[in-house]
């Protein structure tokens, strides 16, 4: 059995939702981050870095979202979720897995979390006044030549779609017009009209 | 045969480690970075990130070090430079890999590259003086929870290493004192012995 945990509004829904279409007999355990519970000597215990997602499996516990997801395609192979059988398409969706976290997440993340990179308070608003333009740019390459349509790998759905439907989620909120996107919009659309979504989106905001 | 586009001094050299280590065919292409050739119109039609690296294939272009050392593992079984059968063990070295990538690197690029992040002066300097700290807690994590010796996945050397290696060779650049850090010392000078890592390094310095 495996257990995910998770704190609403976060990285983690992706893994959620991955979980949730793979099929996964999982559970989940909800972080307060309010009370600063990804913090707490039991969940360092569990995650050293404080952070979430994380996954803990009969096995070990498992961090990072884009390993998080090519471990679920590659345990659920019945699901579907990645070119599984050809090392170049499954390389492909982790590339844009890896652009997600390491580029467009770590934007997005200097309008709240400028104190990880800096001390100063004219710092951290000089960061946060930047963030419409850094996500902008980045989704407009996404727009532009990453997501092929009507999934982002293609006619295939993949662990490339929950992450992409996670971190657009944050757009309005980061102050990018989502109609200057017009696949993107598709995308978040397409993907809020699925079960497995529509389930794990109820159970994280409720 | 593949072509692996590099500049000198950055995390491409975990790739072009990497390649070597597999026994592949490849060859290299050197991007100067003081002639801003990483955004000549040439070279955005290969990566339209505008960074290295870039693995040109006969099927298109992979970006993303994570996602290109998972293909290069894949590609080049019998050089074995990952847990390919063990989709866990695969998933420890990707969420290894995914850190460097998304965490370190970034904390690392806050020194020189604040301007993709904020705009002024002040903010630059600010984010420079926190590098030694940031990237210092980075490391103490590695050191104590990650690096298993003597590869950074045990006695197996993965693909985790030529990016360990590459990432803790700014180490001093970024101000952190080596000596606190005796297992990732000992894991560069063990892999400063290897072979492969020797040929790199001499032509990419070269």
């Amino acid at each position: 059995m495996l257990k995910l945990y998770f704190a609403p509004g976060t990285c983690a829904l992706a893994s959620h939702i991955a979980l949730e279409e793979a099929g996964a007999a999982y559970t989940t355990e909800r972080l307060d981050f309010k009370a600063n519970q990804q913090n707490s000597p039991e969940y360092l215990a569990i995650n050293p870095k404080g952070r979430v997602p994380s996954l803990v499996t009969d096995r070990g516990v498992l961090t990072e979202t884009p390993a998080m997801l090519a471990f679920i395609a590659q345990s659920f192979p019945q699901a579907n979720l990645a070119p599984l059988d050809d090392a170049f398409a499954f390389a492909r969706a982790q590339a844009f897995n890896s652009y997600l976290c390491s580029t467009v997440h770590v934007a997005h993340a200097h309008k709240m979390r400028g104190a990880r990179w800096a001390t100063e308070e004219s710092s951290f608003a000089d960061m946060k006044r930047k963030v419409p333009q850094t996500v902008g740019a980045c989704f407009a390459l996404i727009e532009r030549d990453m997501l092929k349509g009507p999934w982002v790998m293609g006619e295939q759905y993949t662990i490339c779609d929950p992450y992409l439907y996670t971190i657009a989620g944050w757009l309005e909120g980061d102050g990018v017009d989502l109609a200057t996107l017009p696949k993107v919009a598709d995308h978040r659309k397409r993907m809020s009209e699925r079960p497995a979504v529509r389930k794990v989106l109820a159970e994280e905001q409720g």
